[in-house]
């Protein structure tokens, strides 16, 4: 099938995929770059079209991505360098963009393993420092992300392309934070929230066994319902003028303690 | 002083150092913001002018810097939101801008105690990046920062943001890889270069005394030069599909080993 005219409905319809808005009523994601969409074929995303302009799809990575979306009877449109501008991010253009089916997670499909290491951040703000989160809790092992009370939506592209596709091969799940207080004290999750009002250094934690991370907003912090019996609160140590890191940069401090603490570096 | 017309001289030379070419030119610097005013103070930079616009200077933070200005002979200038509005970064009006003349220091103003750490970027592209990783290594107590073959400018208003002003209170200099190689053989700095293709992971590193961490830039990574004898290549394990860090995350993971190693949480 081939589309040359930006007014056509279906070009229209992904484009609005790019808002929050287009994705909520549509209940689809658009996902662009080769090597997100070979990460949510992996994740088991279902992609439902496939935009491409041929002459950026020539190698063998662009290919695959082709042949494999023809095999599982995905639509393939091609279309115009104009087009496919339209439906990129930002002033990438590679050539190729999916349209998926929204994936639809919850609790019940997280990891609950003997040494499941989950993963929270409550109200985070920017997507670029959720799709961070993302890519950092992949490399460290991280079993598990739960979105608490999301302040940005998980399938915002700037999340998507900051995560390198691990959004879509991670567990992820979008709750409301006392929904993941109960999950976590029901599954008996060690869990510990960092503040930087904590009295515990973060390495004098364990986070050996099943455990879960908790972080907050990059404003605000956590909120008090954290607050909970159960619940270690730890902090990173701060050794200069400033009161605190980067969300992202707190992750990654706290995911590589623990992968550390279980052994695996 | 009052000047309320964006013509003035004074004003259009300040608008100018939002620019490499206008900071290069003039060796000055423009500084934004209550809080990096505030450490460039601390940091001994020398201030040369201090634009204000006085409604939105009310609070005993913004005073603090005038008085502190005013006891220093900086001259202070009064004017117009119009002109506050060019001087000020992105769409960020805190009713203080700072002039200040360009920190030039070399390695010869760095510690070399026998417990220095001290961290180097080379070719390191955005000045996000850059600002990030300052303030990783002001909160993680690293000695010092070197910026080799500096792909960003030190200097450059988003490196100023991102590292909230500790870029003035962290001792940094910008120098070429092979200096900074050579400093570092000279002091007998234990020096760690973070690689991916490395073969030992940073956590059998030994970063206690005097140690120094190496990171290449976003894209590329180190060059060869720093596969020279005496240093020591190592990597962060990879448990999931991608196959590295950002690099601030990869900063904050590396300076919190090494305090944890000294002692330091």
């Amino acid at each position: 099938m081939q589309i040359s005219s930006t007014a056509n409905p279906r070009v229209k319809a992904a484009i609005r995929l790019r808002d929050r808005g287009g994705r909520d009523d549509q209940r689809r994601i658009i996902i662009d770059g080769v090597r997100e969409i070979s990460r949510a074929l992996d994740g088991g995303v279902q992609i439902v079209e496939l935009y491409y302009f041929p002459e950026l799809c020539r190698d063998e990575s662009h290919q695959q991505i082709l042949q494999s979306a023809a095999a599982n009877g995905v639509q393939q449109i091609e279309v115009t360098p104009q087009i496919m501008e339209k439906l990129s991010f930002g002033n990438r253009v590679e050539g190729l963009v999916a349209v998926a089916e929204k994936p639809e997670r919850t609790l019940l499909d997280l990891p609950i393993g003997d040494d499941a290491l989950v993963a929270v951040v409550e109200g985070v703000e920017k997507p670029g420092n959720l799709g961070a989160i993302l890519r950092t809790a992949d490399a460290a092992g991280v079993s598990a992300l739960i979105v608490a009370d999301g302040g940005t939506d998980l399938y915002n592209p700037n999340a998507i392309r900051a995560s390198l596709g691990s959004i879509f091969t991670v567990p992820v799940c979008s709750v409301a934070s006392q929904a993941a207080i109960n999950w976590l004290a029901q599954h008996q999750f060690r869990t510990f929230a960092a503040r930087v009002d904590a009295k515990i250094d973060y390495s004098a934690a364990d986070f050996r066994g099943r455990a879960a991370i908790v972080l907050g907003s990059e404003s605000h912090g956590l909120t008090e319902l954290w607050r909970t019996a159960g619940i270690t609160a730890i902090r990173l140590p701060m050794h200069g003028r400033v009161d605190s890191l980067n969300l992202s940069a707190t992750a990654a401090v706290l995911f590589y303690e623990a992968l550390r603490q279980r052994g695996g570096c």
